[in-house]
């Protein structure tokens, strides 16, 4: 690793407001929230993750900042700033850590983000990749996973499944969404599609001590779910079913809420699939009978 | 890796004031700094900063909050909460998990940190632990490396060299200290020695563009480094000269405020070793000659 990579970044950092003192101290000076503060942290590994021999790494330090922003749109949040943590193999070190960083500067670019510090290692290791989002949120606004009551609507964003083909890497965070969702109805609560929307949903009912009666049918199936489904040996819906990284949000509000927005434009299409009900677990209507589904997915350690 | 370890976690974080919603939702939500927001990051790898053949796991996870602890201090600021990143080998995730939370958790209790959130995922490499740590400090008040002036006054706090016996894994960041300076003196620049007093005392002096002539005799060497030398072949002056991980604070301020100081109680030793002069470089005062003297240390990539 050569230093001179660090001035190198030094350099390609954006001077925002947001950050008073950046890169190069003990620690980084940064302008108080206005409401509370957000904090998250995401990391990516070679191997677990993403492939290294397979995808850019451009795209991995983009994905790396991306899902952290996913995760501030599901709290309703805006983002400000990050702290990059790369754990970087020794060999090639400084090259990785450079197209790494294209991604990283690349959605710091985009979504306004100041990188107001990290920290950067070799080790006998595959490339890892840490992120700490810094935001904030109006007070007592914060969408929680916790507060979904019965007879709320579910929602989801966009559409889902086999985002494996490549859009995993590039995902677009929603954070427009969430913002006009704050501004316009009461989101009771709110997740990130990250695991799989059955998999989230379960949580987000498991949080609130709810269940879920969806239409399996109204579920927004993802072109690219269709596409992997030829090979799979899968159907299209249960790749929208179970399949990780779509980095949509599920959010829950009053029916009312929702009949409103129906006719609304939102920059992002949301989809009614269901309704929230005191009985837990997921449920399918069909024929006026429930059938209960089991949720499936990828079980990631997030804290 | 075992879900119920996070549940098991969930139990173990005591709820503090400073954070509203903490692990188990999309992002955490913390109470908004008073005055300027302070946010640092530091990983410890397995093979690179310890050892897990050789040194507890609980020191590994007490570490690896208390050198970012440290860096806080190095900017006088205060520490509230810290988010937690653990890349876990395949191997035994949960029992090393909940051998470094251990350690995780009592330096939080000790120092009043609320555990915001995190993230954890299991892999092919060695145990890897990063720890984000939030906190503030006043408005316009934080020390940077930037600002020694000719003529101040150059001060360690404890006493230097040797860490590498095994207090490099218990350090003890000097909050106090800082914040007892804070309130008495003018602090003109600050940094923490992790790297060895001459590599971060160069970087000091290099952050400010000036340069430190120093009355060697005067470092404080510790007894650690006294030990080292019996078997390393190095001085116990070499040792406290380049050994890193002292996390000792290195501070300037005016003469002034150092001979006021001179007569106080702060709690942890502070020694006068030099002053800061214009010309660049790091010079031994000897006889009324200056001898250019070369910063040697770990190199350790931080941001």
């Amino acid at each position: 690793m050569e230093h001179s990579f660090l001035a190198y970044l030094r350099g390609r950092c954006r001077k925002l407001t947001q950050v008073t003192v950046g890169i190069g101290d003990d620690a980084a000076v940064i302008e108080p929230a206005t409401g509370q503060q957000i904090a998250c942290v995401d990391q990516i590994i070679d191997g677990v993750d993403f492939l290294s021999g397979k995808h850019p790494l451009a795209d991995v330090g983009y994905k790396s900042v991306a899902i952290n922003l996913s995760d501030i749109a599901a709290m309703g949040g805006n983002p400000t700033s990050i702290l990059v943590t790369l754990a970087l193999p020794n060999q090639n070190s400084t090259r990785i850590a450079g197209e790494v960083y294209e991604g990283i500067l690349e959605a710091a670019a985009e979504f306004n983000l100041a990188i107001a510090g990290g920290d950067i290692s070799t080790y006998d290791g595959p490339l890892a990749v840490s992120v700490t989002l810094l935001g904030f949120v109006d007070r007592d606004k914060a969408f929680l996973r916790s507060n979904a009551t019965e007879g709320d609507a579910i929602m989801v964003s966009g559409a889902v499944g086999g985002s494996i083909r490549g859009r995993h890497l590039r995902p677009v965070p929603r954070l427009d969404l969430a913002q006009r969702l704050r501004h316009s109805v009461e989101v009771t609560s709110a997740i990130d599609i990250s695991d799989g929307l059955s998999l989230d949903l379960d949580r987000l009912c498991a949080a609130s001590g709810v269940g879920a009666e969806l239409d399996t049918d109204k579920i927004p199936v993802h072109k690219d779910a269709e596409l992997l489904s030829e090979s799979s040996g899968r159907t299209p819906f249960q790749h929208a079913w179970s399949d990780g990284e779509d980095f949509e949000l599920l959010v829950t509000m009053s029916q009312k809420d929702a009949d409103i927005l129906a006719g609304q434009e939102l920059g992002t299409p949301l989809t009614q699939i269901g309704n929230i009900v005191g009985r837990t677990g997921l449920w399918q209507r069909q024929q006026g009978k429930l059938k209960r589904l089991s949720p499936q997915g990828y079980t990631h350690e997030s804290l």
